[in-house]
């Protein structure tokens, strides 16, 4: 059932994210309820982006309250762990990001085609979701995007955006769609900063 | 009648913040579009936000014109009368931020739940309401925005409207409720300010 | 036809957009994929934010997918082209901006007024819709937005708007409209920039 899918996607990006978000509210030197407001950004940001835009409001983010427990969980969590810089490894930093960026943007992409938008502008919003939490996060803390330069970033979300879009067309099944589009958007981001991948920046 | 609290409240933070986003326009150097530009971001954002976010579009501030009408006045004043600065008192602008925190907040939290948002995510909207034309402020001024770094500020429109989530569980009646709410919001943030109080940063 | 002068208006701007906002990721050394997004932003974010606020979702930009189209077109040109720095006239690229301004500005005002806005908003809304996407591109590159700084640059898309409001109130011919706004505004802009024009800062 995709609408399964997509809910599950939803809540496990939003974890992974509020994770992320706290854990670069306290890299910051923010006292907890910075934490707390960081993570919510960057943990619900996107999705409420995206359902605004498909006219699904209030957003799943506002009428769900599982989502703000999930965030006030993991930001709990990570404030309470208080991990010191440096002790969490660079990579599982990059995996967690990722992940959520691949989460979300199969959960937004499928969502948007749910609500009958056409393909193209649904790759689009996908990457919206994946990549706009995560963004707000950077434009608070006044930082350049790395949606608009780290290196295979936004592409990797338009990619599992695009696994999506390709797989319904094929009628494939959602959950191993879904698993497929993940595996994508983490292979070329983690490969991409493994092997300092790049795009050319002209012909 | 909570609607008529709701909308005097929206009505004065609108004032309040249309002032300072004026102010802050006038300090940044701007010419008088500038200041116009700025004090209607401040003054409509947070509402806009919150509107666009529980469905009831086209927002209040754009659909009943006393919003705009209310935000040319004070700019235009604050334009003419150009206080030099350091006119104004320190404390003049920390309490008019703090009015407008808990102004919006409480408008904000009521306008949530009458749009049957569960208190949750209506006590995350009315902190973003309140809180929400400052950031756009200061996202445009290329500054970290208050809401993640200043002393007991996000914590002050959090405590206004759970005052408000709380009160109506408990049949209060909306206006007293809304003035506890401000004054708990103006308390915790101009006692935050004069003895410096911060959130401890760990356990 | 209004509608046909509003469709028209947005496809022109968001053409002129997109080639601005790819124009400025090469200048700030972005790779293929954040040119594509900076003209994505630039191009469509002044218009969604426009038909988000007017509750007339999913905003156009993504229900139709023209827009994207265009916007892919513009960049992948632009990118292609890949101008070095300095070989385009600073003449052009203001007036590009202009252009695009007054274009985004028409259109805006056009479809606010046609789902009932009142006027003074209405002016709002299409200074926000011209002014829009190239907030966001400054806001995504970390810049103090154009809106609040440029030379007579919100003013003259409020003329736009202004010039819109008034003729319809008039009655005047939609197309004639829209020429004469879109003419006020880049006249306006060109000539501010020509004579450094300023606006008093104080009376």
């Amino acid at each position: 059932v995709p609408m399964n899918i997509t809910r599950l996607a939803d809540l496990a990006g939003t974890f992974v994210f509020a994770v992320e978000g706290a854990l670069a509210a306290i890299d910051a030197g923010l006292d907890p309820v910075g934490v707390l407001v960081l993570a919510f950004f960057t943990a619900l940001g996107g999705g409420i982006i995206r359902d605004v835009m498909i006219g699904a409001t209030p957003p799943a983010a506002i009428r769900d309250p599982t989502y703000p427990v999930i965030v006030l969980a993991a930001a709990a969590v990570i404030w309470l762990l208080q991990p010191p810089e440096g002790t969490i490894p660079f990579w599982l930093l990059i995996a967690l990001d990722a992940m959520g960026l691949g989460l979300f943007a199969v959960a937004g992409t499928e969502k948007s085609l749910d609500h009958g938008v056409h393909p193209l502008p649904a790759i689009f919003l996908g990457t919206v979701s994946g990549a706009g939490g995560g963004t707000i996060r950077d434009i608070l803390l006044n930082q350049v995007p790395l949606l608009l330069h780290a290196d295979i970033y936004a592409l990797a979300g338009m990619a599992a955006a695009a696994v999506v879009v390709a797989g319904r067309r094929l009628r494939l099944p959602p959950r191993l769609l879904a698993v497929a589009a993940i595996l994508v958007c983490c292979g070329l981001r983690l490969l991409a900063v493994a092997y300092d991948w790049q795009l050319p920046k002209h012909l």
